[in-house]
């Protein structure tokens, strides 16, 4: 296709350079129209660099006809409010997760997508990485037969450091929120969740926050199959994100992956490269959901996921939130709903 | 050595042929000196394959005088008294697990074998797996850091038909002991447990008995370590018994291994052969469980695990089984005893 | 960069259509300025797909004052007057290999291209492959000791049609050309070649040809190290470009890498997809070729493989195929020129 | 079974104490019936720590009624003597391989137990090992199609002392002729073979003994497929036995195993441990081939490989030093014999 969606950036941390290297080189249906930064100094040496506008002033962006939609990679706090003035100003969005700490201003943001027609995307990357595409591919075809147990493990290195947790909503809604999206995926709608957390790192730091950094999270599905998640801010020997998808003809296996292709012999052992962070396991991930997101403007598709999904990964976490809090099993309701699904606010918990 | 221990094998069933095969040019410190079973033409057809005495009246093997020590691979009812049996005719006793599906009768069979002072080993084969001691090995060598979270998967293809199932103790017993006793090696003490459980496979057979085809069982360690066990009776895609321990600097993984050591490559995927069972997947700790008690027989070193073990292991699945039962995370007071720890009777749940 | 090098793509095969999606959004250094094709049908349409001028002439991408660079995909036999015409146009070039089949047409255009000072690179993708640059990095950095032996393999599933086969310059041009340059690249230069050949999959036809389908090439480098390549066309289980560099303290493993990242496990086996042919094993590696070139370009530093390469390659190929058709060891004597190392037409054998 | 074949031993040097190890409780078909070895206190020792007579005297065992068998394990030169003796007294023989340096020895040596009638077995272990076994049976049943390639790897770690390789009848006797073995195990006749070999651990003292420590065999198979064959003494990372067989429709890759079956992951990086020699590569196979001949021994069945055999890998051994010596490649015409085929002494070469 020689017609490209024109996507302004906004946000220009770790997040914004990965979609940024992405629009600049590596999506054919996009290419970067304008770059917006709070931080003037980094707004205007990246926009320099790629030869694109740059501004401090995020209204500047929706006032640009040439603009189709921005991806926002801000801080957390601004996701929310930045999606409903694109939408209002007609610009499709792309927004990283989560869309908000809070569960009315999601539901606004969902309100304001909807009002004003535009395509929304949340960035769930997973869901668009080709093992992860190619092995669910296989289950929704039949050919795992029907699930009994879905495995999940999300582990880091090095927890953050407490300034930036005390602003992540908590480990369920920061950490465990991706899992619940996967589960959700390959598995369906969930009923039941409890959670059990520990801090073993920084015991006390952790319970300063009232916060953990080590969690394990059980989910009975609609059909009775059961799902466990593990996640870890401290696992020190790096990152990990593999899962495991049993099912009453086959199993899934999705592995951390190699980070290069060779194996290294020596003496009594044999040793392969690993990825070492979420950055270096999925690149053709971010590459694809942004490439993807440019193709539903074009195309008016509705994106794989949504803002109900993000909602919908949202309550999950708040239901393990308060399993967690309250040692109950929370039960769930999920709705069908026009678009999607959608859990409500915690409804009950035993 | 030259001296070898003499072994009766009473019981001539699945795992009596396993030992049977040991016990007749696999174990260099132990040789079958008897057998025993209740069914007299399986009992003559191997004793005169192998050219020992056999016999359908235990008692024989307890006047032998040429007889150092029983194996029983019996029915699970029948293990508690056959051990009090032999232990009172002066004999070391090596059983399957369970020692009883009766608590007060397992205490009676430690009670027993202590009386009688004789060696008492139980049938935690994992504990012997070249795999699983080598890898422990280095945990115990603290390589691995402090343990931050066991996860450990036990899975068969398909369900034992419901009479044998009738009096397995349910599924917590009859399944997750195994990985109760394997959490206890490698991670300590627990002092919580939940439990989840599933029917998928035969829904209205399971409910029929009160029981489930699967299970997630989540426990807290001394430590603070959080551990995941999932269990299947009916995973279609085949048997697995995988593990991974994550500390704060390295990760172990165990994974069910190949059956035979080749890849076949055709046209788009490279395929190994996987063991189907247990029985394929433990030919060395099956082997190594009945040297080491030939061993400690001659020695009169301790068992790698004993009957405390064993109850420790069987008090565990039964606060599992409250745990499913009730709903509620069950609290453990493990205690130190002399010869190793005691749970003791349920204590209490919330 | 915000500066992009314009490339002009001629020929748009097979390789050309891999260059095409790389220079229209993977590659953040190059352009897709223009197609040629002498197919007009083909030429228009890929043109209006991508909204850049097309010609059935090649002499208008030379008269374009926009194009920087050639990038050469058409049949082998139009490789040398291309890159000739280009070169004396100020082109830079890249051009898939061979540059020819000829000899002294390949001297014309590495005199070509030195006397019109541009930037010439060839085809020999392996060189930018992550994997490979990856472990070759370890090599050069002195970790794998002394280079002892250099094993490869490259095999492909189904033998090309003769009518292809007959203008391909004979098996080891057109196949171990590959390895020959592997080979400098890892393992430096080569003073013997010896050389075996079999036709397996279709004799007949192989016969009346003059060529093989299988062959074995033995190679003895400078440093005294063996070095073995293994090539197939009929290799039925699928495509392999696998090495092994065996050192004084470590061994180099590179295998044919997983097409997905999953293990799909079912009764007794676990399967995990390959890739099938080069297109699936060297996406990487294809743009990053082409990004390589567009910075040299740019930046004017020398390409990872010259003119002076190919023609090594070429000179390696012709001994082999010397070695196979007279049953001797070929005997070289690389010489160091400027630029590189030259073998030099056929020196002698024994 | 509960009659066991009596086994002497004979020699308790390295491979001495491997064949003990089995022969005293992991074969359930033999057993340790006598030790022999020229020096009187290691007999001694391991006489009196078995509960078996030992001697000096080799004789003895011959005249022993008791000695089903003979297993022979002491140095090469006494292979042959040791194994007319036994023969000539109606003991069967297992001869650890080579049967003789020297041809005219071998073939006395086959002459005499076919007269004797006495089984004979020589240890190519390979034919023995599950692995291997597995592997090559799906080859036989017509599973790869045709085999295009055969393709082996055999290496140790660091070259023996010289004293040692004076007497070992030089590279290809000593190391090649495993892999020949195999070679006509499971791809058939040879009727090619071509060598290349390098000194790089030690040129110099190489050099002195007109030896290498590297080499390349190159055979053709009487189906024209061709065979690969790198051997080492001097890899520094380690052992490695590994296989690749490429036919029509699949390929079989058998790959240096793990130790253990353990993963250890640490950041960036996941290591198995891998076999360090041949008697932790080959456990399974040194107790099969035992195994295997006590069976043959009780049954008359001819051995999986008999002298026959290893007359061939011998003259096939003796092809490629000539070829490594005289740069030529040695034509072979092996003849089907009654029992094997017979390639003869050196043939011809060009």
């Amino acid at each position: 296709m020689s017609t490209k969606t024109s996507i302004a950036l906004a946000g220009l941390g770790r997040m914004g350079r990965i979609h940024l290297a992405n629009l600049t080189g590596r999506c054919p249906s996009a290419q970067l129209a304008a770059v917006f930064d709070a931080r003037e100094d980094v707004a205007r040496e990246i926009g320099e660099q790629f030869g694109v506008p740059w501004t401090t002033t995020y209204e500047e962006l929706l006032h640009n006809p040439d603009i189709d939609a921005v991806a926002i990679a801000t801080p957390t706090g601004t996701h929310a409010p930045l999606t409903i003035a694109a939408a209002e100003a007609g610009k499709h969005v792309f927004s990283e997760k989560p869309i908000s700490l809070d569960r009315a201003a999601t539901v606004d943001v969902l309100d304001a997508v909807k009002k004003a027609a535009v395509q929304f995307q949340v960035g769930f990357h997973r869901r668009f990485d080709p093992d992860w595409v190619a092995g669910v591919h296989r289950i929704k075809a039949g050919e795992l037969g029907e699930v009994f147990m879905f495995r999940t493990s999300l582990r880091d290195m090095i927890a953050p450091k407490a300034e930036f947790l005390a602003g992540s909503g908590g480990f369920f809604v920061d950490v465990t929120v991706h899992d619940f999206d996967t589960a959700r995926w390959i598995a369906g709608e969930i009923v039941e969740v409890s959670a059990y957390g520990s801090s073993l790192s920084d015991p006390e730091g952790f319970a300063a926050i009232g916060d953990v950094d080590t969690a394990v999270v059980v989910v009975r599905f609609e059909n009775g199959a059961l799902g466990v998640i593990d996640n870890s801010r401290a696992a020190g020997y790096g990152y990990e994100c593999s899962t495991e998808v049993v099912g009453s003809r086959a199993t899934l296996r999705i592995d951390n992956p190699r980070r290069f292709g060779y194996e290294w012999r020596t003496p009594g052992s044999a040793t392969v490269p690993l990825v070492a962070d979420f950055e270096q396991r999925y690149p053709f991930a971010y590459q694809a959901e942004v490439e993807a997101f440019a193709q539903c403007v074009q195309t008016g598709e509705q994106p794989r996921c949504t803002g109900l999904d993000a909602l919908a990964a949202f309550d999950l976490a708040q239901a393990a939130s308060h399993a967690w809090r309250t040692g109950t099993t929370v039960k769930l309701s999920p709705q069908r709903v026009d678009g999607g699904v959608e859990y409500g606010a915690l409804l009950s918990s035993h």
